[in-house]
């Protein structure tokens, strides 16, 4: 057993928890507060809650207010010039994981000296640029139980030029804020897509070649509270207890990327919506999920880790790694997403092998953490075994 | 449920990390190391393995090698002047919880402007100066699995005037480094008191009105793999995979510390080794918790909370409270501790009232997380129920 945790990330969990913001010290002066491009947190209430905590702080602020899904390098580039224009001294992000990774992205880009955000991307064609300078003060207030981007260095930033989904990497935020209270009012179609991605991002560690002691504790523990609490919270969006596990989970699916880092099945997703922006992150997870990780299983490649989490999600006599598949399907019934249809995103099946060599162009290090190795052939089987 | 998660400390685990620190950024150009007045660094080799990391790095460094078991204020304090007399800009602890707690506290009060150690304690009769100096970085390098020192803020600093033994507040380590190679000499009998020691870290935490998912998730890793390893590595102290499973617990206990907050077990050893400065703090822990859990249960205070460790511990049909004391008695016989006596260290009944005020006097604080309320009364049974 050997690991690195390296997480410096305060975290405050828990109902309210954005109301006690204010007896923080603030990090800055400025804030460039990083919301979407939607309604939703002006609407719920929760922007206006923040912008009262910033007033206790005594802080200024400007907004930017344009951070689409599967956020695209051009828009955080320009949120990026924004926050320089306005000499902005910290950032928070106030959103999903597509707002915090791009406020993340934006609070280490500002500092830095000439070139764009695609420049300093680490993978694909990204331009591989290190950061000099040291990034803004980032402070993560999610308002989704999905990405675990308020603890972790990552940001998906998608270059709509090139079609590439793929990952920056910036510095932890110092602060993070997880407060169920803000999730309330996530419809039931969007819970369930979040949820399964804090759910395959634990799996995902506990199967990848990277996992250790500390990542199978906090992903047993994921998986065990997502199999449970996330059908009620699809089921009564305002039921609060069932709410804040998932939102547990969702922060415990961070730390498993930070300790125990995802396989490919996050790199042959980002090439579906990369190439299909509409379609978001955790419904494409949710189409492949069958397929891939019964790959694995067929290749008899870790049987005893999924027969481990077929028990985590309750099945308690589970003694063939098959039993995770059944545990899936019918978790995925219960969410009400078991019949998710990429043709109804227009993707198209002669996109395949297309999008096979996307994900290892733009993901391929995830491929290194597969617990067996994956074909091409593998790779197009498992899209085309997905397809409906 | 509600938590703040505030361990910024990186962690580097497993067998062989110390050879590996001269990877990681240099924190300063000269370093304090504080080991023991014992030989153990020196004769295990764990010390000329830290001078070669250095050598490494390029920087300078001085040793003070004074640190006691139960560490005294003076002892602490000329640390701190020697450090102060040096010019060291950064602190290295490399021993067991005594050592890493002064360490700790050395690099804490070096940058501090006047005043002594004890005018900056937190309790009891400390003098509650507020450190208005930022503490010098501080590496924590653990040659034992017990104390979780090395991931959290405090530091236990004995007062041998007023026979206080309390906490000093300090910063988190920048770097904790826990090497299961550097515990592999530690002898059977302190491998048992130090591994209870964790142990307890977690129980108490579990049972602890500060408990939370967070805290739960760590401590019933903990101590499943206690009850397994502990006696396994008593046993047979050269089996690296049980000394790497303990240490695991030691780091998680730590954790639990940090987001649970022990009770007042602590504060009834403290009273102990205070006055009784030869008595190691684990002992004292396991001569005290029969009688100390067996109030708890006395009072239902938290029958389930008792039922899920005695479950954790391998008692898989546990469905009453009183398992967990089975479970603990058996795993205190199989680590060969079962019949540790207060009397072989000189301790007499007649000091149990003295010490029952010392408790709450320099530990009161965490009475407060105590499952149910503890009178002066109970607190006295427990001492004299435990005494032999």
């Amino acid at each position: 057993m050997s690991y690195t945790w390296n997480i410096p990330t305060k975290v405050l969990f828990g109902p309210g928890k954005l109301g006690t913001l204010h007896k923080e010290a603030a990090p800055g002066k400025k804030a460039l507060i990083v919301i979407s491009n939607g309604k939703s947190v002006k609407t719920n209430g929760s922007l206006d809650k923040l912008l009262g905590e910033l007033q206790q702080w005594g802080v200024d602020h400007v907004i930017f207010n344009k951070i689409q899904a599967n956020p695209l390098e051009p828009t955080i580039q320009e949120g990026v010039e924004f926050g320089q224009q306005n000499q902005c001294d910290f950032v928070i992000g106030l959103g999903g994981g597509s707002v915090m990774d791009s406020a993340k992205v934006i609070a280490s880009m500002i500092p830095q000296k000439g070139g764009r955000v695609w420049d300093y991307v680490a993978m694909g064609s990204g331009g591989k640029k290190p950061q000099t300078e040291p990034a803004l003060p980032f402070i993560a207030i999610t308002t989704s139980a999905g990405t675990g981007s308020e603890v972790d260095a990552g940001g998906v930033v998608t270059n709509p030029v090139t079609n590439e989904k793929t990952a920056f990497f910036g510095k932890m935020p110092v602060l993070a804020i997880v407060d169920p209270e803000l999730m309330l009012t996530v419809p039931p179609k969007f819970t369930a897509f979040q949820g399964f991605d804090a759910f395959f991002h634990n799996a995902e560690g506990y199967i990848s070649k990277g996992c250790n002691e500390a990542g199978e504790m906090v992903e047993l523990t994921a998986i065990k509270k997502l199999a449970h609490y996330l059908p009620i919270a699809v089921a009564d969006g305002s039921n609060l207890d069932a709410r804040t596990q998932v939102a547990f989970a969702n922060t415990l699916g961070g730390y498993s990327m930070d300790v125990s880092t995802c396989t490919s099945e996050h790199s042959l997703e980002h090439a579906l919506s990369a190439y299909h922006q509409e379609l978001p992150h955790g419904a494409g997870l949710i189409m492949l999920s069958l397929a891939y990780f019964a790959t694995f299983i067929e290749k008899h490649a870790c049987d005893d880790r999924f027969i481990d989490m077929a028990r985590a999600m309750g099945v308690i006599d589970a003694n063939k790694p098959e039993d995770f598949l059944t545990a899936l399907k019918a978790m995925q019934e219960a969410c009400g997403v078991a019949d998710l249809k990429m043709s109804d995103y227009g993707i198209t099946p002669d996109e395949f092998p297309k999008m096979a060599k996307n994900a290892r162009d733009s993901m391929g290090p995830l491929f290194l953490f597969d617990p067996a190795e994956l074909s091409d052939e593998d790779i197009i089987h498992i899209y085309q075994a997905s397809y409906r």
